[in-house]
């Protein structure tokens, strides 16, 4: 192979900084769910092909990456269907597993699969990849790390207020202020359909409200009328076009608009009382907008629907979402068990801090002292104080070869190492240690008590 | 779907308390790697097929998961070879990716193709899943994780001391005394073949030399007759099988057997270094014990070959392995870098651990407290604790609804919840709480520091 080998398009590789820098959110994502109840759990990163097919959608469905199965695989596959050369129907004879397309289904597996032994309300939360044969393009990857925390078999309301204040702890701890938490509610949704309505058009209304951010007032009317939704129903949408204000005065005027709704009333009801809880509890550096235009995965979701815009001197979309479904496990025959879960967006807090510069500098830090190399004798002596220092918890290396002062100095500065330590033999005849500070280039001779304490 | 799901043979779903376990592993090895100045880089869970096929040989190429191209993956098939329905054939048109085998053909690759923003020598660790097509059997999975510290571009002998060094600190602070670390050298190996008159015939010398401990050693003796090494050899090895002593009466006894082979007394000279750093830094629970009969992937390596064989009171094969090979980036071009490395056998180690019941007691406990919820206004009151609680540092958690008393305390004790804190209208009034100790079922009325100060 003479060019130089690459990877599949959409994928990547992490260097030693960028993993650190991962891992310095996942550990404060981990540390928040955790004090916050919730349990970590792992599935295989392949499902049999069934329990992941029919559950996207027909484009959700081929984007799923299928593993072609072992062996002579074609002799399964009768001739006729041989014959026709038909990629979709032969995938499914020549593929028994595929590649899990987000967190949410087989989390749903899961559940269904265990639910014997799993003490419910369970709440669990899980750190993995996921694998989607989407065009890549900027900020969207083949291969991609999804942080969902989910509970299930608990409909009260205070588990939403608990994933508001999750969120706060998260960023907060991140030091990442100013994030915005809007929340909506399905039964709003519904509600204002039935109102106008449209019951019958309930995702064509939701689709066109949605985009009321990017494309205005008019265009959105526009969309409304194109779909079928009648003057007089967008008319008496006038009042939610401008709605202004706190959450207090936007649920004012929705009660006005929702009051023949029974549906709209109690998505009313229960915004309210998960704003009271935040009230209540208050939120250190994010804020709780409501946003009746907020839809998402609109099928999917029955109650609350959340999603996290990063602060606003920065362009970026979503940074988290979540929402309340009452049917997860549906698909997989277990019924009644209503779920409420919140998602980070891993890629873009971090294109995020790093745009604000918020990585603390300890995140990248390689190794606290490289020990120079002067010979066998030298470069054995150093390691038994390098093994004091490794216990005492400092990351300390010896440069493995007797090099040139020059190369190892080098070295050093090339991994922003902060401290070498030199020892000759005047150094070995005293017992004691040359530390070199390589920013101020401060010297000092010390013994290996002193050198603990300058290096801890 | 009315049966039960399910995950597909091989794989496995991890629970809580398995991933808590596997994490406490993880993060020890973690810890010490970067301590030796090990540096983390992630690589993606597919590769171009043409960087994994035809590195691990023909067995190796057939089990690997190879995935299945999007689209109409079937029109870019030729006529004339779709008509042969020839499944290897058609493999490499209908699939252009496939799932990582080992980690260390991605390493190579990845040095390989970011060789110009690498500083070397480059120590690098990396801890991910890799996939086999294997037969699942009892301890052998489809799934699993690797973990690799390697280092490349550097031929120091250090290098072997040092993960001598690491192996034993591992070890040590897994609680997990006693394990052998077995050291062999290629160079012993070819040098012994030279010696009896079988350089052409290495693989077969070492592949029954390797099974000594398992068939004794005339059937060794024999298999070796029957592949071709004249009785005479055989007669010159004898010493070999009766080696015994400490390492130093090893060595001097390989000295009198391989004094005709330049490359053998190389390899005795490699040895005795290691042995003299080992010596000198002395390890903490792990011993170090030359095994000439050690070969693994002889193919593979160059210089020194390790494993670990967990404490002889387990029965389990070994628990880590590894070596010095002086060629691992040339199947991508880039000659003339040495490297060494090591790997932890994850899943073994698991279950030694738990074998002998060294996962402490802490890593398993799910959250410090639960708060019993007697309704909304009581939750609320709790929630403002829990809040406080968790920003010291204590995993706290409300129960959801206000259910029966009895249901709630049940909760508790099947999550092994240490305490519950009760608060009622009394409580509330006196602005207290009760905390109960769900073992000693002792119960104190405490104010919200000294809440604190029992739970941290």
């Amino acid at each position: 192979m003479a060019q130089k080998p690459s990877i599949p398009k959409g994928t990547r590789d992490f260097n030693p900084e960028q993993v650190a820098k991962r891992n310095y959110i996942f550990n404060v994502v981990k540390k928040h769910f955790q004090q916050f109840g919730f349990q970590p759990i792992e599935t295989p990163s392949f499902e049999n092909y069934d329990t992941l097919m029919g559950k996207y959608g027909e484009e959700g469905d081929r984007l799923i990456f299928k593993i072609l199965n072992s062996g002579d695989y074609l002799s399964k596959v009768d001739d006729a269907l041989y014959a026709s050369k038909d990629a979709v129907k032969m995938t499914s004879k020549i593929s028994e597993k595929a590649l899990r397309y987000d967190l949410t289904v087989p989390f749903a597996r899961y559940v269904v699969q265990h639910q014997n032994e799993i003490e419910f309300p369970f709440k669990r939360y899980q750190i993995q990849p996921v694998w989607r044969a989407d065009r890549p393009q900027k900020g969207r990857f083949r291969e991609f790390f999804q942080c969902d925390a989910d509970v299930v078999g608990s409909s009260s309301l205070f588990q939403e207020v608990e994933l508001i204040q999750l969120y706060d702890a998260v960023f907060t701890d991140l030091k990442l202020e100013g994030v915005t938490i809007k929340i909506n509610n399905r039964k709003i949704l519904s509600g204002i359909a039935e109102v106008i309505g449209a019951s019958d058009k309930l995702i064509d209304f939701t689709v066109a409200l949605d985009k009321l951010d990017k494309i205005g007032e008019d265009k959105v009317k526009e969309e409304m009328l194109g779909k079928g939704i009648p003057q007089s129903g967008i008319d008496k949408l006038q009042p939610l076009f401008s709605l202004t204000g706190d959450f207090e005065s936007q649920i004012e005027s929705l009660k006005g608009i929702l009051d023949t709704s029974e549906e709209g009333k109690k998505g009313i009801e229960e915004l309210e009382f998960i704003n009271n809880g935040i009230t209540a509890l208050q939120l250190e550096t994010a804020k709780l907008q409501l946003d009746v235009t907020l839809a998402r995965g609109l099928n999917y979701y029955t109650g609350a629907i959340f999603e996290v815009s990063a602060p606003e001197n920065v362009k970026m979309g979503s940074i988290g979402g979540g929402g309340r479904y009452d049917d997860l496990t549906g698909i997989f025959g277990m019924k009644n068990v209503s779920g409420v879960g919140v998602s980070f967006g891993l890629d873009r807090i971090y294109l995020v801090l790093e745009e604000l510069g918020l990585f603390p500098d300890t995140v990248t830090k390689s190794i606290d002292v490289l020990f120079i190399n002067f010979g066998n004798t030298e470069a054995l002596f150093c390691l038994k104080a390098i093994k004091t220092l490794r216990k005492e918890g400092v990351n300390a290396e010896l440069y493995p070869d007797a090099a040139k002062m020059k190369k190892q100095m080098n070295h050093a500065n090339k991994r922003n190492i902060p401290f070498v330590v030199l020892v000759g033999e005047q150094e070995m005849e005293a017992n004691s240690f040359t530390l070199k500070n390589m920013q101020s280039g401060e010297q000092l001779k010390l013994n290996l008590e002193d050198l603990i304490k300058h290096l801890k």
